[in-house]
């Protein structure tokens, strides 16, 4: 008898996570005799907590396919970590009643480092409280800080985002530096993990590319060498482009993006990161400058996505559910690299208990010894990620995304369940 | 006897400003008999009055072909605007010092506003000083701003990546509503007028869509109002993306982002636009958000260029050679639409003196009754500007932009000018 399957999106969205999600309801649509609906929760373990699912059988292929070219999470995502099971008993005993009533023996979680381990605790819902679920983890974030992952689904097309980002703006900066801005800062997400600033320095092919100068959370910042890099940049190649990780912390491991807060009088200090350095810039070298946040739109450039990425992201949702039908569970699917160059690579897993809540940094090794460029070794390791391009149709001028109907799942438990608020 | 003929690009440089330099070089190319080398003043009239030009003749035809999808300016901009003949009579007199030695005789000047100011005058310069030179505008901004022209190249491939990229923002934010970020902000660039801003409207194509709110410089921001706007999408859609203008100004005229100086207190107030108004909506909402500052991204985003946009660029470069053959000066070519649906254009002219200085605002009409939104006829105006599109080459994942050998044109006038500083 097939039982049915459960999909969820967690964590901040990417440009490919729909195309794991297309994956994932594709290769369990050939597997009829072992799965039979693949049920989505919205707003991830939100919507399996609160019986809150959506039947992806209502969806035609075609819709299913166009998830390919559609960035963000088609089913809503969440971000809500479970606790462990002494702390709440609760929420587990109500995932069970969900999966039972409506037969869900297959536990599909699209997810980071904090859905690992979401998706680990559902894996030992048989062992724990008797009531088993295969539970598979899908490898899913732009910040590619996953360990046992040789890269993530997400940041190749972030990363190809930040180098054709850079790119474009140092030819802008380059030409007006003469007579007006002579450094332009782009501030990139990645939270604690340099990946995505790493990036940008694929655009500097040549002496003199942008980005002359990065900015990475692995390494201190100290403004006094770094305003000495920015002038050297100026003065040998007439400007000077920066790319510069929201991460970036002082030598007392404070952010500098965050004092968003309120001085000893009271009065509102709005910032951030870029205007922050840019003011650095202004006050002490005098240069003219301009500063970009790209923040979400980095992540959701389905627009400029990399083929790899694509690619990757569809390896690992048909991969989980391969994984499933072999019975494995608490398991992640990973990439693992058979050669830079040319680029090959396929899938693996690797055991939950050691993906979730652990944090894989930029190597030192991937810094130049300065700590203000990427190495050979880095060159190597992120080139294949960007390469290729997979545009989306586009109908008047705009890219034609889709939104799914979403069809809800009549509830079956007769029971309201309310979850706690987290943040 | 042919003449030789001066390129130069001014003010912000765009997606698409290149593309008008290879239309002049190339159409220029096709009439030896009547234009010898075409010289390209290096950073805008800054490079004409400092002698310092570039010798296009020595780029092959593949060179000039590759101009057409590289962003920027290939011989460097300016923000530097001639002052009255009366007020630097020197600036003007240097000016034909270097034209003798190098007989132009054509001057095409490549930029917006401001820049076609310097252009009128360059044209006057055989009536007041007795040195004719046939001196073409060729529009160029990504404002938008200019007069009597339909529209100006550099705008339809900003106002793509404004609607691309909200529109992808939107996806976003709504698949993270349920339980983290409500609302999100895009910030861009236009100066004083809401073309920008409005193309991001265009996104909206049906109940629902982001942007819900737009923040034009046309209307007088309403902190209530606006607020009251956002709220009301956050109940209705559950998310609420905005699309804010820089040039945004409260009653009393005052730029919303122009606080980015000291307090009473000495304290420095970093800031801009997009975290001051996501700032009142945690305040007074308590809505989580998060926003993106576009800045010169959106304008050197020559990977989602418009299709339309190339074209035209491409257009007013041919048509400014081929009316310098016809002996015109002292004037702009301008876009001239025929028909919105199906979309029809061709190019014209219009006299200089009307054109300089005058910033062209976006309509009342084109704006809702509420402020927040475009109507149908501004997306009528709109539409055709973002069609098509119009992608580079790329290589190893990023786009493949020339960059031209640029060589230097040996002095003549035996004189070294140095001019004046101005912001």
């Amino acid at each position: 008898m097939p039982r049915n399957a459960l999909y969820a999106q967690s964590g901040g969205v990417t440009a490919v996570i729909n195309v794991s999600a297309q994956a994932v309801i594709e290769t369990a649509r050939r597997h009829p005799e072992r799965i039979g609906t693949v049920y989505a929760a919205r707003n991830g373990i939100i919507g399996a907590l609160t019986e809150n699912l959506i039947d992806t059988a209502q969806e035609p292929d075609a819709a299913i396919a166009a998830l390919r070219h559609t960035p963000a999470g088609a089913f809503g995502s969440c971000r809500y970590k479970l606790k462990g099971f002494d702390k709440n008993l609760a929420e587990y005993e109500r995932l069970i009643e969900v999966f039972k009533a409506h037969d869900i023996g297959y536990f599909f979680y699209n997810g980071g480092g904090d859905s690992a381990d979401t998706c680990l605790k559902v894996s030992q819902l048989g062992d724990k409280l008797g009531y088993p679920v295969q539970a598979i983890h899908i490898p899913k974030t732009m910040d590619n800080d996953l360990p046992l992952t040789d890269c993530c689904p997400g940041f190749g097309s972030v990363a190809k985002y930040t180098a054709v980002s850079i790119r474009e703006a140092g030819f802008d900066v380059a030409s007006m530096a003469a007579s007006s801005t002579q450094v332009f800062i782009l501030e990139v997400m990645g939270r604690h993990a340099g990946w995505t600033a790493a990036a940008g320095g694929l655009a500097a092919e040549r002496e003199g590319d942008a980005p002359q100068v990065i900015l990475f959370p692995e390494i201190v910042f100290d403004e006094d060498r770094f305003l000495a890099a920015v002038d050297r940049a100026v003065k040998t190649y007439g400007y000077c482009a920066i790319v510069a990780s929201e991460g970036l912390r002082d030598a007392n491991g404070r952010f500098l993006s965050e004092a968003d807060t309120t001085d000893a009088f009271g009065h509102a200090q709005l910032g951030g990161l870029a205007p922050r350095l840019a003011q650095r810039i202004k006050t002490r070298l005098g240069y003219k400058y301009h500063y970009a946040i790209a923040d979400y739109l980095m992540r959701a450039a389905r627009h400029i996505a990399a083929r790899t990425d694509v690619e990757q992201a569809y390896a690992v949702g048909r991969a989980a559910v391969e994984l499933a039908l072999t019975g494995a569970s608490g398991v992640m699917v990973t990439i693992e690299r058979q050669s830079d160059s040319p680029y090959r690579w396929t899938t693996g897993t690797a055991p939950l208990e050691q993906v979730a809540n652990v944090e894989r940094k930029l190597p030192r090794a991937f810094i130049t010894a300065d700590g203000f460029h990427i190495t050979e070794a880095c060159r190597r390791y992120l080139a294949p990620l960007i390469a290729g391009e997979d545009y989306p149709p586009y109908e008047n001028g705009l890219p034609r995304y889709i939104r799914l109907k979403n069809v809800p799942v009549p509830p079956k438990t007769g029971r309201v369940f309310t979850i706690g608020t987290q943040t």
